[in-house]
């Protein structure tokens, strides 16, 4: 049985622990027990430095500097500068992320410019389980280009490979299940796409900032994600997309904006796409939030991304090692092999939603998706593996005393 | 001629005069004179409530609330709440104004919309001088329809009128010219859109927070706009969309992201519209920027708009008085009527960029436009009358003195 001194060992050596100290953790209000958060695949810790340079960036760049921001400050380079600060995390290189929009807008664009990339091709292939935003944003673009383009949608549990041919423009996945947490082999399946002349588009929005992720070592194409969840960026922070470079100029964009023109500031009345990947700009950037979201890029620009991975592996394996020992009665979702997770561990049982409102109550902060699935997200740069001890001892103790079964929906605050 | 004691007096006599108090204003730096914002139709003035209302939605939203914070707070209903107090800022009912995105983004999702609206029709009127990012967005989905629209350019100086045919899906019009500020009749044209069976699309970003905007007096279908300028809600703030009730059932949405979903957490595989405009959302909501908007929004709610429109026309006419007697030697490039007059003024001057610079060492900040337009934003929240005065007179220092001659571009702090 693993022992909770095993578990502080684990932390004294943990080479992270610091980088935890750089992030907000909130006292607990009087008679309520320290949270835990385990909901990093929702919204992240909050970097300690966000608030003063919020308010810095409000007194002196929007409110004394006012329009002379935009030219002095660094509020139109941010979408490239903080997409270079994301490059590493995700295996790419300076200048081919950029940090816009949301992630749904970035899937268009970014399926829009495939089927442009692979003409004569008009399907776009996706699984029927991927997140719901990448398969309405599939078949808005489908109805809007009325018949010009088909969505295919591979069955759960089937293999994407089988289902990808000579017809397909691209293979649009998430890398990691939202709900089951079971990740896909990158190379394989960017593979088996480019063997059938597709391109691959992965949404790595519950793998990012966990995971390990390498689209330049996997000759990935196309790349989207949020960063609100494990990187931290703040609720509704603007999402990343990434274009490989060798596809760059060839895409024209869908959603030509001003702030993606070679000349913004000419006010040409022809749109030119700026070289490279700023072309996918569209209009004008979210100054406070992408603010926010470089405080957190800071600290993720000074850690070691092996440390970070293999921190987030030991505490998947913690975690399901404590609860096959403590909670046999739960069942694991997500796959026991660690190639095979994603950011966050998912188990089922009877009454999923109310063992979530339980765990609120002991300040075990966790998610639940219908029917009976309860998440686990697990930050790495955040969680304690004393952390995962308290939760999965919290989740024994409400499971044993069946307290969850009298838990009332939406109460625990 | 006026004198500083008529100016004073007008601000004595000046309704709004306490509203100003409600906004920022930066202390000057030691050594400096107390600036004068003409900017805001580049970035208006921050709401004082903005710095505590961020920080505690990042302590204890963001911080200690995290995921929770989706359910109980207001995050995800702030799309249709601050909707719904632009709404009467131009002229719309609840229910039909959304905040999300950028304005080019949102052109883009009512162009294709107005393309659906009227099948059959493939031509997209606009004007040759429209923002640049108007033009890009349109022919942008031109390209992405692939020879299903044409985009028909009005010259400059025409009538817009004269160019809406049987073959017209939508007339989309800036209502007010970025560089001229020259405003256009939204009653007259709307009509003229309406008689060729067309509708009409104005985008109201140099206008809303400014002059008058009654989009469902005039029947206008569809608009668009920023808020970051005449409203306030912070550099890069999101944008508003309006869509007339009686035709946001038939329009089935081009970016079809979870949150215009009908069920947007019940996770289904097939896109369902929302009803009503809710369904014109995409991704997930831009959580701070949200809440800095709702500041502006919370001050906008409490003014009278007739006197916003009355103070915004007398700092007009002010301006323009002042500069026929003070400084004969611009050219006013705004026209002179008020009913054909937009958010600011705009003048003509040798060296203009350097003028800019010029008035900028003195305090006052304006912007430039090439090649030598000057652009006075006159917000009527937070301008005096004894600005406008300081302004033309130091307008007057720079001109006598040829001062503006030396001045190196870019070097006002």
């Amino acid at each position: 049985m693993i022992t909770y001194e095993q578990c502080q060992a684990l932390d004294h050596a943990d080479p992270l622990a610091s980088v935890r100290d750089l992030f907000d953790h909130p006292r607990p209000r009087e008679g309520h027990r320290e949270r835990i958060y385990l909901d990093a695949n929702s919204v992240g810790a909050m970097p300690k430095a966000a608030p003063d340079r919020l308010l810095e960036l409000m007194r002196e760049g929007w409110s004394r500097n006012r329009r002379r921001s935009w030219a002095d400050g660094d509020w139109l380079s941010a979408p490239t500068r903080l997409g270079d600060r994301i490059a590493p995390l995700i295996g790419a290189n300076a200048g081919e992320v950029l940090v816009c929009d949301s992630t749904s807008i970035n899937l268009f664009k970014l399926l829009a410019g495939a089927l442009q990339l692979r003409p004569g091709r008009a399907v776009i292939v996706s699984e029927a389980g991927n997140f719901p935003t990448d398969l309405y944003i599939a078949q808005g673009l489908r109805d809007l280009l009325g018949g010009a383009c088909e969505l295919r949608l591979v069955p759960e549990g089937r293999d994407p490979a089988d289902f990808v041919d000579q017809e397909t423009a691209v293979l649009s996945l998430s890398l990691v299940d939202y709900r089951s947490s079971r990740r896909f082999d990158m190379a394989r399946l960017t593979q088996a796409a480019h063997q059938a002349g597709a391109l691959v588009l992965w949404d790595l929005s519950h793998a990012a900032g966990a995971i390990p992720i390498d689209l330049n070592a996997t000759d990935a194409d196309l790349a989207i994600g949020c960063t609100y969840k494990y990187l931290c960026g703040g609720p509704g922070s603007p999402a990343f997309l990434f274009t490989a470079q060798r596809h760059q100029q060839a895409m024209k964009p869908a959603l030509t904006g001003w702030m993606g023109h070679a000349a913004q500031f000419d006010f040409e009345t022809a749109y030119r796409p700026a070289p490279g990947i700023k072309r996918q700009l569209c209009g004008t950037p979210a100054v406070l939030a992408n603010a926010a979201l470089e405080t957190a890029l800071e600290i993720w620009s000074t850690v070691s991304l092996d440390a970070v991975h293999a921190k987030h592996a030991g505490l998947s394996a913690l975690m399901i090692d404590l609860l096959d020992q403590r909670c046999p009665a739960v069942t694991l979702v997500s796959p026991r092999d660690y190639a095979n997770q994603g950011g966050h561990i998912a188990v089922r049982h009877e009454g999923g939603a109310a063992l979530v409102e339980a765990l609120a109550q002991l300040g075990v902060i966790c998610s639940h998706r219908a029917p009976d699935t309860v998440r686990f997200g697990l930050a790495p740069l955040t969680l304690r593996h004393v952390d995962i001890w308290h939760t999965v001892i919290r989740l024994e103790e409400v499971l044993t005393a069946q307290s969850w079964r009298t838990v009332e929906l939406g109460a625990a605050t």
